[in-house]
């Protein structure tokens, strides 16, 4: 956060100095609320220890436990809901897994915010992968194909977004995928795209290039105006020996007016398609 | 409705003057609809009977049933979709159970509107809990350790929203809860922050306290600019004897910068997860 | 488009003039992905094939199949994003199914969209229905009472808008009715509104007029300016014989003040019920 809106905040007399946790889905007392009204934030100077408990689901007493994709925030920082410090990157996110949950190989935390922003970065800045040495990170989003990829996607700030993914799609469930069979797990929504407002978090599972192949796949927020502002970035689906395909880029500086390969023909995939 | 809009409406060839009487979820034919086009509104000085009906679900017919959280309100007033007859209060929840549904303790009607506001009020007007002695009502959700409390939360107006409630989640599911065991009802998402679009009412259940304590316990708007403008109430979980536990105020005059108690250290509720 | 808009894109030189597909939902390899950065669009002059793959959901590898209300669109027209190509109208419905999944007899796709626009129309423009003659199409939602009805809704573009309708409802499933019983059957929402983002595909499926009778049912975003601009059509349900009944007109030109008949009250549907 800039020093001068610190200062502006030290000048504030209504309003406490200091950080806090506040989390969601999981349990805590008001102790570890991290609200300035239970006064359960931390001053200058001072440390404190939040204390978080997992629960399982427990059909007696109807409490519904605590397994889910979770994300923890500040909320004192410049105003009782820490608008200043979620805009400042003073968030992260949670997963609690119920015991027999499918474990993915890789987990990407994907924030979408304001100013068109997916983990506080647009545009170029929100895909810095090096072509020839992808370091997996917040704006890395990389995967060798057929690994088991999930992203918990958060939903900060003022803005309502819509999360997309080229060529996956995963289940509209707790986990990201269906577990059972029968008529009911054959009404669960098998989809690409779902709109994600402030506070919101899901998990969405997929197979990287699972019946599509390695490649550039976009991952972007499907309001247009926000897109073409620059809240796009790319999952990067490797091969299996885990090199990474040509890329015509993402922003091409010279326009792409050739004709495409094949004669403006694609290559199917599966012989028995074509 | 100011009197000058009356008068505004009054003057309008237009539209009729009139009020009406529009429902979701329950059944009822054109002559209940309470639209203009469908005749269905009532007259200054008239009267008008609405009839709807609840209905079980049909599994041979493929009849959905009428069983929900629900709302009604105005479609007349001042114009053909009601706009300023819901912006002044021409409207309210309206829940069919089916049979063996779980029973609440208590329900809590949220309407989640413009300018920020929860039940039409916001800042310190949107909880009017006497601490002394709440009485519970639309500025004054309240419940004692342990009750079964109900939300219908509510969308209405223009904008998006996602209700938030701290310490306290719910299963994404036609009544709050999750009936039934296995790999499907494992798959049944848990949430605490959801969107609420105008025209959306969904129900969520909690156990007030559960896992968490009494306490002050924030309920808002997680869209940062709407909970900073005051889009923000309480759900006061009183203790088991039914007093409220001291509280550091809401939006305190008086900045709280003393260190927390117990030396920023988290006193834990269950000794053996310290 | 207008031509000026085309000139304009001509004379861009960080962007390639041509069109293309990209589909939700499907599968395809890169080569099929219609973007500018996999070189997937058609030059002005050129011809593509773009081959997609539906798959049925397969529990051993976890691929989740492509059963769903997708929808499809341009991708480059004026910008990486296809913006101004969708805006134009170049997008469409896609509704793949799986075995034994229900028939409708009819499906609308409907696109709830910028301007308040509903299949890019609004106010009467989004109801053409010739009450004679009434023609399905786009500008003209009807059918006959007991019939079938799917609506593919699609949010497009940069608004977010909630899909409503009148006297119907549906269950927010994949396929938007309930297959199976027990418990979690029971345990699904029946809604009659719907929050959707752009991206966000969704089918809804009723049983024109049930328990309600034929009837020009409203069918708007429920977004209240939305609405009152013209986001708005209406649902004709039609007798047995496929008679349309009689409508007072869905936006009068002369007030409607007349008392409803039947002297103000409602006249029962069914007997046993007033």
């Amino acid at each position: 956060m800039p020093q001068a809106t610190l200062e502006q905040l030290r000048l504030d007399p209504n309003h406490p100095i200091g950080v806090s946790l506040h989390t969601h889905g999981v349990k805590y007392t008001q102790m570890s609320d991290g609200t300035v009204h239970s006064n359960s934030f931390v001053p200058p100077g001072g440390s404190r220890t939040y204390i978080w408990y997992a629960q399982p689901r427990n059909t007696n007493t109807g409490a519904q436990g605590t397994a889910g994709y979770w994300w923890y925030h500040d909320h004192v920082v410049g105003g009782p809901h820490g608008t200043p410090g979620i805009r400042s990157g003073l968030f992260g996110g949670l997963v609690v897994r119920r015991q027999g949950d499918p474990r993915p190989d890789r987990t990407y935390v994907l924030a979408f915010g304001d100013r068109q922003t997916i983990n506080l970065r647009r545009s170029s800045e929100a895909d810095t992968c090096d072509e020839q040495n992808p370091v997996p990170g917040p704006t890395c989003v990389v995967a060798k194909l057929g690994e088991k990829v999930e992203f918990l996607v958060i939903g900060i700030g003022d803005d309502m977004h819509t999360f997309h993914v080229h060529g996956h799609s995963w289940a509209d469930t707790r986990t990201g995928v269906i577990e059972g069979t029968g008529a009911l797990a054959n009404s669960i929504p098998i989809i690409d795209n779902k709109t994600v407002g402030p506070g919101d978090t899901f998990g969405a599972r997929v197979i990287a290039g699972e019946s599509v192949g390695p490649g550039h796949w976009m991952l972007h927020c499907h309001m247009q105006f926000h897109s073409d502002l620059g809240m796009s970035t790319t999952f990067h689906v490797l091969d299996e020996n885990g090199a990474m395909t040509a890329h015509a880029g993402h922003a091409p500086a010279n326009p792409v007016q050739a004709a495409p390969a094949g004669g403006g023909q694609d290559a199917p995939a599966h012989g028995n398609h074509g």
